[in-house]
């Protein structure tokens, strides 16, 4: 009898601290990729729109999307890492190393850096701080992420626990290496979509991005697979309707690209995502709802050695099936409200 | 107390005759949109799908098809013309006047043209000249477009009713600069997908096309999003659930698109729309209709100082929901059939 | 009166034994293909995904997917062959014959290899081998395909039946030619997804796929409009609502691609389809249904001349609805069993 040679994913009781997994798929992302991205958020930040407005400021041409970068270089762990996860916990950590280009190829290995057995001894949390690469090996992107997994037996022993210390954000002094010297005399506001430069924004600013956006599931179906994402709560109506849910379950990516590309209603020269702070998927989304979302500048600052760019921290907050201009985020009891769906903390670039 | 940066779009008060207003995002038109394009709409024509076939008769390569230019430079002109727009109430003067291809970076600029106050005081028409250039800011299209748009405020003054001339037609003396010379007897027949040159086609000839298609919420988001196109009607079924419509209303472009393609089947070698003449979007269109799509021809010339190339004026007219085996347009008092849903004037060339 | 120029398809009294049909449109496939290929089916096989893993072990690049070459001629096979076709009956001695990259301009050419009427006299069936070929004229696929079209007129008279012998499966000895020697000692098994190699495989051996994925309408339009499939039974509810299936018929080719994507997780190493031995599409499959596969490994050989890449006979089976844990196929009276929607034999090639 020969054993299956379909992976039903790890368990909890399969990770160690210290161990390193390398991910299958190698992913060379295109010109192709960039416009089903497109398609499926409508971004409208000219850099990564325009090959010549790039050019003109001093990339090579037009990067590709941080968040397409993020999700490709998530999507190869799933099948590894959370294929049998309760739940995707949160982010830190995480930083846009070096500008993605249609044609570079993204590799992603992961290091388990904590796990941790939950009490009910059914899971554990375990967390993982993931790397992604390009071609050349470079470092492109790196993360911490730490997500709920059931364990394979109840009975199995319960390993030491470890629970990373994380930053609870980014050093703003590390940001920016993803974005060349640029010719800010050549950064053309009126194209850009806005006058407004980092030195326009305020601390405490808050902005309603105005826009709502309803999910279908042609359209989150095919993000998460051009993300070679395999996580089956997304995909497969059959089983789901069978569970508590009793229908897919839209990846918390989606949300975020959505979120990111509604953020151009206001912040329109916040050209790139440095870093991710922290990030939280407060509720689930499905198809039919409608997703708006709104910010707050948390924290504005220069970046060493560079004239060019300046830093904000934003929280990002995204919601369902209800309009942001109140800013909703949590009651006065600290309980997330009704409707919220995402609570992002990153660091934008924009040009000073 | 920082005003939002988050914009909501122009009112009727806001444009004044000469205004000129540059549009945001330049958008570099790659081969993946036109993958994208080709699975939402399914266009045959042999110039555009084939690199080979398009090298052979002149072109550089496969241009872009000439609604993909369309639908992205008016995509952009959006969040400035029409975020409050009642409604699209025409198009004229449309000329195709460079090809695009593949690379090529586009952007957009208008100038108002004229401004009419309607009587309720509620709204008004703007009338705009948008270009689209390329990357060395050639032109590649211009057209006229005329849109009611509210006005902020009900007591604002009216400002001096102004009402441009507009061609009845584009002079067909005009046509072609997106062609180049064709060696026409490289032009295979048989891979073109009919015998029929400009030739056979007669002055009042009817051509029902046939196939129709059903338009589904993830396809009619796709496109207009991958346009950039912000209108909010197109997307916001949590917002549309409370209007008029009930539910999201398809952008105009996508049936024009869509008819368009349709076309294949009867006008194969009408490889080129030239120009639009004149455009009216005669009835709302949503998810779940069928389009179908019949053809008249209008009139017939040669183009001064080409041999290649012949034009046919073409009236295009989109239904829902009902074939075109019988040609339906209006009724006899002039009205507009159930079920037509688009009436368009354009300029084709074909091989001669 | 002119006769109209839009064509109905061809019927059953129009196809002869030694007719050479050329089909429209040629079509250059691109990286934008890839992207929307991988957007609607989530394959995650190295070679294809990544062009430094493909660069390594001596392609030029990556290759583009076997179904989505096969899929792209059969699509211009539709509107001469089948848009009157009752049913698509089967496929025999496809093989892949020439690695296709983005950029290649595919076209196509069927002969028609047999004819026979039905005894109803409504129909009969049309027996072509197709051939697709690239821009510099080298054939990159062919196959025999068999497909049940309707008569124009039930008075015709039956030609002289003729039916063609086809292989039973594909000689072994003539696989690979799309392969090109491969350095294996490059082949990375941890970025391919698995350790099993072409030996680790045995004739007999059974894989449940595990994962299901629900489609979608939109996702299936977009599919068979970028293979440009006009099947009118795929596209137009409006007509569709009037016949006995009340709905639009999933493509057969989209559960072929969608079945052979899920063979990832079990088969992940190979890499190439390199031939059709039979396939036959068992039940119609709608939007709403989730589709599972699982294959079974029936002959095992080496490819002469070549030590680099061995042979799997594998039959492939999609199913509708139902997991594939205990491999459904047929009843013990050889009836296939509720749920079985596809039974695919093909050749599967993986390194040594």
């Amino acid at each position: 009898m020969t054993q299956s040679k379909a992976r039903a994913g790890n368990f909890f009781e399969d990770f160690a601290v210290g161990q390193v997994l390398t991910h299958a798929t190698p992913r060379t992302l295109t010109v192709g990729d960039v416009a089903v991205y497109n398609g499926l958020y409508g971004p409208r930040f000219a850099v990564q729109s325009s090959d010549a407005f790039a050019a003109a400021i001093g990339y090579a041409r037009a990067p590709v999307d941080d968040f397409l970068v993020f999700h490709t270089v998530f999507g190869k762990t799933v099948p590894d890492i959370s294929l049998n996860a309760v739940a995707n916990l949160g982010y830190a950590e995480g930083r846009f190393l070096k500008a993605v280009y249609p044609g570079d190829t993204l590799t992603a290995a992961s290091e388990v850096i904590g796990v941790r057995e939950n009490s009910n001894r059914a899971s554990g949390v375990v967390y993982v701080r993931t790397t992604g690469r390009n071609q050349l090996g470079e470092p492109v992107l790196t993360y911490a992420r730490w997500v709920m997994v059931r364990k394979r037996d109840h009975a199995s022993p319960a390993p030491t626990a470890v629970v990373p210390k994380l930053a609870e954000r980014v050093d703003p002094a590390t940001l920016g290496t993803a974005v060349p010297a640029l010719e800010t005399g050549s950064y053309d506001l009126a194209l850009a979509g806005s006058t407004h430069r980092w030195g326009n924004y305020a601390v405490g600013e808050k902005i309603d991005h105005i826009d709502g956006m309803t999910l279908e599931e042609a359209e989150h179906q095919i993000a998460t697979r051009l993300y070679q994402n395999t996580a089956k709560v997304h995909f497969n109506l059959h089983e789901q309707a069978q569970g508590p849910l009793k229908r897919r379950l839209i990846y918390g990516g989606v949300v975020i690209s959505l979120a990111r590309a509604l953020t151009f209603n206001g912040l329109a020269n916040a050209f790139h995502v440095a870093a991710i702070n922290a990030g939280r998927h407060v509720a689930p989304c499905f198809a039919g709802d409608t997703v708006y979302a709104w910010s707050e500048v948390l924290e504005k600052v220069e970046v060493p050695d560079r004239n060019d760019v300046g830093a904000l921290r934003v929280r990002l907050v995204a919601t369902k099936n209800r309009g942001c201009s109140d800013f909703p985020v949590r009651d006065a009891a600290g309980e997330y409200l009704q409707g919220v769906i995402l609570d992002l903390d990153i660091w934008l670039l924009l040009p000073r």
